[in-house]
């Protein structure tokens, strides 16, 4: 029998933003393999087989997940977003890069997914209309230096800035950090959006600017945007305004 | 009769990739409007209208589905990949910004999809797996001066790149121009990939070097991405290796 490995992409949150293709790789798989509170997530169908584990194992967590794609079982790596953007596709071709040979034969498909950016991004208007840089905040895997340097580029390339893993409880000053950096870089009246738990209960979506913004309100959840010199807020009375970024530049 | 405007995302081809809610906004709209190979992909519903237009009127065809939305009607714009990536979002916000000031207070919901860069990334591996910026290279809306910036930076920050836009019959030069500014700041080894109709007929990839890349192959469904310093391929014998983006950098 031969196995296969889909690394599937559930979106944000609920069931709205699951694609087709992602939903059918979850009713063929025999195993179902990730972080908790994205196992957590996949309806339970009888019969098949749930291995939840804790954020930080990923490459554990891959090569398990290949182990038994290699003994022949149908396996689905989930993920929260997209599997392909800061998520488990890396850390499973990673696995394979530096795993058994025989792996690299097996039939490993990547199944995208609504990012977090994506859905935040929706609930705005389209402050990621144009040119724009995502950067993980996370300082796990690079030093600061690399993310100062990056943050830099992304400032003075006037790009809109799409931030993941911008705190956690090991790193809280990490956004704060970025943001003194910001601040030295670009204007005060750049906007700045914190996006939380978008499409869970608790959504909460806070419009300001760099210079007002108090990144004391980011935590995981969160998915951080700072605009460009094309940002633009349209108000609407006592609604929260639409953020877009125009599609014309200097 | 409130009426009610839905920007919605079909993702790069096919039906594999669309969302639950995008599919339940298209079933619920009265009117469908977009460019016109994006609607044909719409499946034909009895009862409801279709507006197909050329790809070069966008603000127009957002001023339409404003004026029908207003008038009551339930209309769905609809967009390849994701509307807040280089598509009709950012152009009927900006249509909202300039128009009638009863717009502001429409139901407008953007409904996001998978972008095209997701899609090749998922058939490649995960070489979007760590930081990168995506970049529209048409000069139509913008100088080429900000373009030529703002991929000097992306170099500089060691970013991945995708590029939306590489080429058209009015512009071939174009890719040719970021090619060869890339060249002179990134070394020959970096690893390039032409995702061409990616969920079409005529998928085609190829996975090539920056000192190797012919950008003559380039067209407008073309994905174009530049790897960063992270970015290795899984070699895969005869089977086209495997590309992703190391979540560790320096």
């Amino acid at each position: 029998m031969s196995g296969a490995l889909y690394i599937v992409g559930l979106g944000p949150a609920g069931e709205e933003w699951l694609t087709a293709d992602a939903r059918a790789a979850l009713e063929r798989a025999q195993d179902i393999i990730g972080y908790e509170r994205y196992v957590a997530r996949v309806p339970v169908r009888a019969g098949q087989t749930r291995l939840a584990s804790d954020n930080r194992v990923e490459l554990d967590r891959a090569r398990e997940a290949l182990q038994r794609a290699a003994a022949g079982r149908i396996v689905a790596v989930v993920s929260g977003g997209d599997p392909g953007i800061f998520a488990m596709a890396s850390a499973v071709l990673e696995a394979v890069d530096h795993g058994e040979p025989a792996w690299r034969n097996l039939d490993i498909r990547v199944i995208p997914g609504i990012s977090a950016m994506q859905a935040a991004a929706a609930r705005l208007g389209a402050p990621l209309g144009h040119d724009f840089c995502v950067i993980s905040l996370s300082d796990n895997l690079k030093s600061c230096e690399t993310i100062e340097k990056r943050l830099t580029h992304a400032a003075r390339g006037d790009f809109v800035m799409a931030f993941y893993n911008p705190a956690s409880r090991a790193r809280p000053q990490t956004i704060f950090e970025a943001f003194a950096l910001l601040r030295e870089l670009l204007p005060a009246e750049r906007i700045v959006v914190f996006a939380k738990s978008i499409g869970r209960e608790r959504e909460e979506i806070i419009v300001t600017t760099l210079g007002e913004a108090d990144a004391s309100v980011v935590d995981m959840s969160t998915l951080v945007l700072v605009g460009s010199s094309g940002t633009t807020l349209v108000p609407r009375g006592d609604a929260r305004p639409f953020v877009y970024t125009s599609r014309r530049a200097p």
